[in-house]
């Protein structure tokens, strides 16, 4: 009671705490109060003591725990340490910008005598012509289309095992082989022998593969609508407006052609307007990302490549070690710039302007609690390709799940030494390694995710290291050294650095 | 209808993401269906023909917003940057731990060789004689008492009017005024003059103020315990198991010698037993401690500070922020390694050993969102001592609560000087001003904490930034630079680096 009085004249001051207790609870271990008759007395002459003695109050009123106590009740919030971590991070990176200026000054420089004549000239070559094997794939498609369609017209439920029909088909597949082959062979025949410049080459190598993989499901899709078709099975409804054969037509391949997908349908759903301020929104972003990305590649990253390329060389691994955490960093913010600029910014901007519904390019791929997850979530058109025309046949044929992940991880693998390999002119596995070293770290974490609480953010801390921490800049190095080891030191072609 | 089907095979599908629809939504935007009268036959002909031609499900079912766009409605969770966070921040200080052992090797080095013979004998004489004058305090007041007694005695309801009274009280406070004095006085010129070590004068000083203060409170809570007895007005119902004047007694000063408050009381909370795994934990924790904070102070901040002369000498702006940063990070961890080894290990190893109750040493002040909410937080002893006897009786004379904070700041400003300047023998005023700096951001965050949401987030970052990012370690730099104008280079002392 008498502490109550006291309280309520210290909630006045401002220097005094929260915690001051309002309600009079007893100290537990005090001593037993002596007994009062008049407790209300009692109250009021003891606030009107503490207020003329100011320096008798108890301060030390119960006994209470330290916050940081096991023996505290309430854990405390850490909220501001996470504040603190945010600093800490911007005052120690903003620290290496410094640290960098005063090194080297401004690296990056506008100039376009980086690029030789002859590379763009090829770069412009393989844009224009990579696309007709899509037309060309549109052809063998019509022409099959047409047989399909006399075949129907002669047998209402055509069979299927029709030896002229079995044979007509197959000459068909051969085609489509033939000239998704020939897109993807002369393509990186360009790449590899015709262009030197490594990223020049890397927007036509993904070009070209992007291009094959429509090929494939455009193939791929009308097979499985032409056997339907003949069999008169029922289609997915959303194609309902566009039955086979009637989606065979120019008009229906350009659409796929542009739109942000590797999956062909003969439908997709669409959303209801274009959207101008969208656009230019997405575009705008599109362009100061990719300015930030070529500021930090070439100010940031390219210096700490320089660096490592003698300590790679000498093979200390300390030295690399340091020089691959210094990589780190800069190449997973680049890395996120990158992502954020490919799958929200551009596939959203050209979704816009062919009014493509589904916007899903990607999920929330940076919680992942495990490797695979990540895989799944981080880049949906070829995840989608993957379980469409890969994954899902190759199941339908009694493969075991692990066995047809081993499959597709393996083609995936493939392709990215195939991305990465060809157009720096150095085909050493590293890629395709990095790749199929996902297939144990997918097995390893796939336990984690499925425990909760602290067993996921481990799930989760793997994913980061193994992706962005360590593969991702320990590829950038080898990729680098391999390249200075084959053409030297590349002064001239605007990676020079004193 | 259909796509339920067909989502239902794609679940066992590993590969199949999770977002799959498991209701048939129909696609907002897809063309109408065409009617058929039997729903049922029509979907499982539907997942039979799906499940045969692999290729022709529709991926793209329905349209769907990208996850990090404004059109979204679930905002996504960011827990994984959360971690991101973590992990860069480790390995971005990994790298520094390569970058320091490269550059130094090892530095720390054992040997009691840096410590004068002269330091280590002042350091002893002013730990046993410091505490002398508490004792000194204590006659004084057992005269007071013995008086107050014998007044009671006379005349129940003592005249505190009374003249013959006053001039023994006035006695009494001079005398304290003069113990006190002494008592401060003799250690400062003994540290200033006769300790060159900082080390060994910082702890000395923190000693000698900390004995002062003790000093403080026991006179002036002993002089109001004593006027309410004379006046019979009652005392904190906690005080009943001693009240005045039997609290006079060695062994109650000797409790309050030792116990881990500034803020004297007859009585204080208590704890019911000694633990002794408590108390080995704790010792443990502040061994453990110390020798980390020695080894981060010679490994990490040495170098920096050395590093920082020269800039510091040539006032090269952009190189003193460089080094600041630097040192920022580390003199942050150091200051947290020996918060915790003071306030949560010490004194509570401190506490339990005097089995006292009230360990409320500090509360979260790592969330405040204001500076002001710091100052009333971290260091729960000393803003007892500021609130008991000199904030209250402040406003007890009618002060406003703005001046009564600028007086505390400024005592306490003072203080800092003390416990920064004189060990280290430069006494320029850095740590006075810093603590005065305080009153105006104080007033600056007062509003920011009140608002919610990102105000206080701010309130808290001001905090951070003002207090351990830039307050400490500028902090550090002048009175490293001060002391190496003054006595050189320190080589012969420890501080040596080639």
């Amino acid at each position: 009671m008498a502490m109550a009085a006291r309280s309520a004249t210290s909630t006045s001051i401002s220097l005094a705490t929260d915690n001051t207790p309002t309600t009079n609870r007893t100290p537990l271990l005090a001593p037993a109060l002596p007994a009062k008759d008049d407790a209300t007395t009692d109250e009021s002459e003891l606030k009107r003591s503490v207020d003329q003695y100011k320096h008798i109050f108890a301060i030390h009123s119960q006994p209470r725990t330290s916050t940081l106590s096991h023996d505290s009740v309430d854990s405390p919030s850490f909220i501001g340490f996470r504040n603190l971590m945010v600093l800490v991070l911007i005052v120690g990176n903003l620290r290496l910008v410094i640290e960098n200026y005063m090194k080297y000054g401004v690296l990056v420089h506008l100039s376009g005598s980086e690029f030789r004549r002859d590379d763009l000239k090829m770069f412009f070559l393989l844009y224009a012509l990579i696309p007709t094997h899509l037309f060309v794939g549109f052809l063998i498609e019509l022409v099959a289309s047409i047989h399909a369609r006399g075949a129907k017209a002669k047998n209402q439920k055509a069979d299927i095992k029709d030896p002229k029909l079995r044979v007509a088909w197959r000459i068909i597949a051969f085609a489509h082989v033939v000239n998704a082959t020939l897109s993807l062979g002369v393509a990186n025949w360009v790449v590899y022998y015709k262009i030197h410049h490594p990223l020049i080459g890397t927007f036509c190598e993904f070009h070209a593969v992007i291009v094959w993989l429509k090929q494939l499901s455009y193939a791929l899709t009308n097979r499985d609508l032409r056997d339907a078709f003949l069999a008169s099975a029922p289609t997915p409804p959303l194609y309902a407006s566009a039955p086979y054969p009637t989606n065979i037509t120019l008009s229906n391949l350009s659409y796929f052609w542009w739109a942000p997908t590797l999956v062909y349908q003969p439908v997709y759903p669409r959303s209801p307007s274009f959207r101008w301020s969208f656009f230019l929104k997405r575009v705008g972003e599109v362009i100061a990302l990719s300015i930030t990305i070529w500021f930090l590649s070439a100010q940031y990253a390219v210096p700490v490549l320089q660096n490592s390329v003698t300590a790679m060389g000498k093979m200390d691994v300390v030295v690399v070690l340091e020089r691959l955490m210094k990589l780190s960093t800069i190449s997973l913010v680049i890395w996120l710039a990158g992502f954020f600029a490919l799958f929200q910014s551009g596939l959203n901007a050209l979704a816009e302007c062919l009014k493509f519904g589904d916007r899903e390019f990607y999920t929330d791929w940076w919680n992942s609690g495990s490797v695979g997850t990540y895989w799944k979530t981080w880049n949906k058109p070829v995840n989608h390709f993957m379980r469409r025309h890969l994954y899902a046949p190759l199941q339908g044929r009694g493969w075991s799940s692990q066995s047809a992940s081993i499959v597709v991880f393996t083609f995936s693998a493939i392709l990215h030494e195939l991305l990465v390999g060809v157009p720096t002119h150095n085909i050493i596995g590293v890629a395709f390694a990095g790749m199929m070293f996902q297939i144990p770290l997918v097995a390893l974490t796939v336990p984690l995710e499925k425990m909760r609480g602290s067993a996921s953010v481990i799930g989760n801390a793997i994913f980061w290291i193994s992706f962005c921490l360590v593969g991702q800049p320990l590829a950038a190095l080898v990729y680098w050294f391999t390249w200075q080891a084959k053409f030297g030191g590349g002064g001239e072609r605007g990676y020079g650095l004193a």
